[in-house]
């Protein structure tokens, strides 16, 4: 595969998932400017209409630019494909009908191998670790710019080097990176230090106010509309899992007021619980240790529910 | 040095610095089971009455035990002091003069060379990245027993990887003490979400009152007696740092009631300001990124004086 990318005439497109993460944009510019730097035609495509999240945004060097749209010669290039465990997650229009050959390279243990070639292990860390080894093989030279976006998506992957994907091989991809140009501590700063201020008023209300139930297992939170008036924001990113890191928690909830009643956020400690059971039954979704739902009611009818609901899924 | 660890006959006395951190705790827990696992007679000693802060005493296995005072027979023992800057860190008694040998094992750029033998390294992460060093040049075994504290080492005195010295050698240890058996991601719940619903309380009461001074450069978090009483605890462990989390703080302040008046605990975002002499004239102390002082006035005429005191240093 690293022939394909070795191959000076050919032009690519580099892309991403919907609803993109740290590894999904730190993926695509890694690849998109080791491809560049080394001659190829190459634009990055990301079929979303806000394509970098604005915590991710001081990643983008001026000028550079993701496309929202597949250019028109679309047909006489290579597709990369990043990070995508399905070609659903590029858009309704299959790979496949849009570029004259499509790879796959991905993480995903559950990757429906949709690519005309596939590089899918389901043992590394982030898509990151995968673009870093196909640049080496590919004899592309990683510079700091290469290297930034790819040790922010093995970070933000990886949960700071604290998930059970922190694995060694992970950590030899971060010394890499490092040893390439990158700066941890102004990254981390970037990354983990640069919440707006109306933000961290809201977090702290939702933590001043945390709840604990079932014998301290469930931590809940509740924002209120007059919460988010005072905080100046409905921004709640990060409060779940606030939430989460109080001790003995197994589940987190974030009770958020909306039109329709209490918009649920829900998040596991640990791999023991599945919580996008509880939700189920709202009509909500997500997967084991993220998921979330909308009840109807009032908050005093939404207690006994999560209860019973948290209780039923740590007993069973 | 190594030969020293490698020498079957000899007995040691593993020590720390007083007020210990991650280091210091990790350094001595890994070098002490690993000598004690090669059949040394070793013991660990820590120079203070409470010796394993709270969020560290996970580490302890059932029965081990860090003595408070050194033992009987220490002058024919080597003393082995980890993570110590100086000799007054292990407390009054010159090392020396209690211990037939001195070994200082340190990474602290101003280390004062105060054993008999020295391994001072300023470009290492970490006291344990030098006892990772140390355990694989005596050809001591590395099981997961001795390589969990020190990866808990590594971690904490990286700030999760996140500041300067988080180095391409010290990814490379992390790597090695994975692949030792160390489980990241249990570690690093029991490291960082393991905090006390009343911590999480008081957490939560000063940031949703956090307060913008300086146009956003100074972040400050107020905590009234009221606030402890509401908590139910007096715990700030943490605070200031996450006010420093709001973007465009230079310097983050939480100042908490006393009955003095109001102690002053402040941090500096990103090395430009030192901190310490913003704390010099009410007879506090600390370092460039981290200080503290106790304030004699009332929270109103507080606020001018930090004002006026942080904008000295910041166009200073």
């Amino acid at each position: 595969m690293a022939d394909l990318l070795a191959d000076e005439g050919r032009r690519f497109i580099v892309a991403s998932h919907q609803n993109p993460d740290g590894d999904a944009i730190g993926s695509m510019l890694g690849m998109g400017r080791a491809l560049t730097a080394a001659g190829r035609d190459t634009v990055l495509w990301h079929p979303d209409p806000d394509p970098v999240p604005a915590e991710l945004a001081f990643l983008l060097a001026p000028g550079e630019r993701i496309r929202a749209d597949p250019p028109a010669d679309a047909a006489e290039r290579t597709l990369l494909a990043l990070d995508c465990a399905s070609a659903a997650r590029l858009g309704d229009r299959p790979p496949g009908e849009l570029a004259r050959l499509v790879v796959n390279v991905d993480h995903h243990h559950d990757n429906t191998r949709f690519g005309d070639v596939n590089l899918v292990d389901g043992a590394a860390s982030s898509t990151a670790e995968l673009v870093l080894r196909l640049l080496r093989a590919a004899g592309l030279p990683l510079t700091r710019e290469v290297a930034e976006p790819l040790y922010v998506a093995l970070v933000t992957d990886t949960g700071r080097f604290g998930y059970a994907n922190a694995t060694p091989e992970a950590h030899r991809a971060a010394a890499e990176l490092i040893e390439a140009g990158v700066e941890p501590a102004p990254v981390s700063r970037r990354l983990y230090e640069e919440r707006p201020l109306d933000s961290v008023l809201l977090l702290g209300r939702a933590l001043a106010g945390a709840r604990s139930l079932l014998d301290g297992r469930l931590v809940l939170g509740v924002l209120a509309e007059a919460d988010f008036a005072a905080a100046g924001t409905d921004d709640t990113e990060g409060i779940p899992e606030a939430l989460r890191g109080v001790r003995g928690a197994e589940v987190a909830a974030l009770a958020r007021e909306v039109p329709e009643g209490w918009r649920v956020s829900l998040r596991a400690a640990g791999d023991a619980v599945d919580v996008s059971a509880i939700v189920r039954e709202t009509g909500g979704g997500g997967h084991r240790a993220a998921a979330g739902g909308t009840f109807p009611g009032s908050l005093e009818e939404l207690l006994p529910w999560l209860e019973r609901a948290v209780a039923a899924q740590l007993d069973g």
